[in-house]
């Protein structure tokens, strides 16, 4: 799943207060889309002087802007007709044979009938949700999991039940209870999302083993699994794995993008389901926008036909290698006993957990002072949770600057480890998870 | 609102006895989501030989694919670091500001802040519904209206109730009696979509007398309008009227999109609402999409910023003006008696009633067998109405074809009428509205 730049909270609305005349014409499901708390602190966090560790933007300055100008001015001129026209709601039709050879790498053999493009992979996300998802029915999803994803439930009402990972991603038999007492006490569980490979936000991978296990619980239980992966193919070190539709092509939907191995400025994402799934998602996506840009569709395509693509991610990965690498160092030799991290293979993020007693949001006005900011782990849980966690991205800033901010970063932990000591508590907790006020800009 | 090209009837899928073994899993919305009935005919209309006054695909071909194509290259080569990554869900800055520009031209007075930039302005209507419609909420919509908005609040699960129109647009006393007449019930009314200016499909315009009655009830019933105005700079004779928005800022939400002004190839739609709408918008955006291409909300902008498009637009409608005219002048040279149709002084479409006892859409395989396409009425109501009226659209096909297309249509109905009058009843007509089956191919 795309991974928005702008990552937030849920909580509730700094606008709360305004007179809104309209407060009683809403629909239930809007009660569930309230600002973010920490936005306006994300606006600071913005300014150069900051090193963001926050976004989870691609570094979209290492493209050939002369070869895709060129690109883009050929679609126009020699296309012309067709993409500035129209387009079917399931999107072109060569894309969609070009998108089933991106997928061939992680070993899914599908074909271009089955696919269906999207506005990123957080449209398709949406789509899904819009087709299975009535008030009350639960989803299952890691923990912790995708920041918009959850705000994507929420917004059909859905009840995220979250699944215990461990460094091998999730962990099978906490699926399996979870599944099990769910079903017991009668609860329509939709589908289990996952982000299998590079998981946004704690960065581990899921074992192949477990991939075996994990889907044979699903298919034990019914349960449709809703695989997101747009990180797949940034991968650092080790050996690729297969993606979960691969072997599993009756109850799994794929999501894909080209937001992180291309551009997200197209927004050209995609799902590959089954085929009863598709025709509902079409039919879904018409009446959400008739079509994605016809234009688009029409450059990534020429892009995957006539661009070493493949050298290009091979360029991309060799960047996020080294950023990575400053990351991962960085923290090894500077933060403080207690501290802990995860150590990602491939993607953007690093999950770091916090010692007892030191909380990340409370922590993150003080951070922001310090010039350097990241996502309170909060964000990532729909129920109260990841108080002691945060999220680092090593995808936007340079290495020098990673290091920096990692370092800026520990003294400010240092600090709250030392007023912790000193007081027994470090910055106060301000109440929990949603209901937390937003926090004072230092 | 958009037009979409293959825009189809609501009715039950002809996939319907696929076996799925998805179908206890599905939202009850999903339930609404059913491919068209006639689909496969418009595959066949979509041939060369036959003359499609079926679609409102905008005529593409008259757009300056040179300068266009430069301007997108040069956005890629100068702007690239922007063009290509993540955006806000609520729209690039700069082009808002043009949007308000362009609204000007109908007399709003607007500012950026208040606008959102949406995939066509389909999405926009998706994402307003989103955010008010509960289940069983009452949505008033024009009779007809707009076939994909009746998808949309279906996919809601809205109730449409509709209210009569006359020549001059909806009628206000029918909207009075309705609204007094839901209000008694307890319905919950959530707003009244509306298409005022040269309506899909009924090709007419609301007068200035009847916008001001039309928006003195709303506001007496507190009741919100949804304006939807793709269509409103293209005029072609006739004094332009100002937009309901124009003078009712506050219980309006209006609705632009450059699909038909420039191209539907980009998805580049808006909505204008008031402020504490408008952040709902921005959250409802975020969750079903992160953000809109950064790519061409740019290239729309700097379209705007640099190329002449109002004399783009008056091209524009020097070419539709011809178009209208051969349709009307053909229409009026050929059609039989009890044949009646509208004379829309701009935009894409006329709107055909045919005599007692002729059904269109049971006509509509002997017109593609006769190499004719047109839209039945019955897709254009949410409930079984529509049987006798036909929309025809003459923006795609030129001068030429549209007389041909239309000589050929006479010949249809001449053979109908002579059909009914020799047997009492023309095309058997199977069934009534969505519960007829697909009709045969010739």
């Amino acid at each position: 799943m795309s991974s928005d730049p702008r990552e937030t909270h849920r909580g509730p609305s700094s606008q709360g207060s305004r007179i809104d005349p309209y407060v009683d014409a809403y629909a239930a499901r809007a009660q569930g889309m309230v600002a973010s708390e920490v936005r306006a602190l994300f606006a600071v966090a913005s300014r150069p002087e900051v090193v963001s560790l926050a976004g989870g933007m691609p570094n979209v300055s290492a493209l050939p802007t002369d070869d895709i100008g060129e690109i883009v001015r050929r679609v126009v001129t020699e296309q012309g007709p067709t993409a500035l026209q129209y387009g079917s709601a399931q999107g072109d039709p060569l894309l969609r044979e070009r998108i089933c050879e991106v997928m061939e790498l992680e070993g899914i053999d599908a074909v271009a009938d089955d696919v269906i493009v999207t506005v990123g992979s957080q449209q398709a996300l949406d789509l899904v949700t819009r087709v299975f998802v009535d008030p009350g029915d639960v989803v299952l999803a890691e923990a912790p999991t995708y920041v918009t994803a959850i705000n994507t439930f929420a917004a059909y009402q859905a009840r995220v039940e979250h699944v215990a990972m461990d460094d091998e991603g999730v962990i099978p038999e906490a699926l399996e209870e979870r599944l099990g007492r769910l079903r017991s006490a009668g609860q329509r569980v939709k589908f289990f999302y996952t982000v299998p490979t590079f998981h946004n936000p704690a960065g581990v991978t899921l074992s192949p083993q477990r991939r075996v296990r994990v889907m044979e619980i699903c298919r034990r239980f019914g349960l449709l699994v809703l695989e997101d992966n747009p990180y797949g193919l940034l991968r650092y070190e080790g050996e690729p794995v297969r993606a979960l539709r691969a072997d599993s092509p009756d109850n799994v939907i794929y999501l894909g993008s080209f937001s992180k191995t291309l551009s997200p400025g197209f927004r050209i994402g995609w799902a590959l389901a089954p085929a009863a799934v598709r025709d509902k998602l079409v039919l879904a996506a018409e009446s959400a926008m008739l079509s994605h840009s016809s234009f688009n569709q029409l450059v990534v395509g020429r892009y995957l036909a006539e661009y070493p693509w493949q050298e290009q991610i091979k360029d991309f990965n060799e960047m996020y290698r080294r950023r990575r690498d400053a990351m991962l160092g960085a923290l090894e030799a500077l933060m403080p006993e207690g501290v802990t991290w995860t150590r990602p293979q491939g993607g953007f993020f690093v999950w770091v957990t916090l010692p007892e007693g030191i909380d990340s949001k409370s922590m993150l006005p003080r951070a922001v002072g310090e010039r350097v900011a990241y996502v309170p782990g909060t964000g990532f849980f729909a129920g109260d949770d990841g108080h002691r966690n945060m999220r680092l991205s090593f995808c936007y800033p340079d290495p020098d600057q990673i290091r920096e901010g990692v370092r800026r970063l520990v003294g400010v932990i240092k600090g709250e480890i030392t007023l912790r000591d000193t007081f027994g508590s470090a910055s106060a907790r301000p109440g929990h998870g949603t209901d937390a006020p937003a926090p004072d800009l230092p």
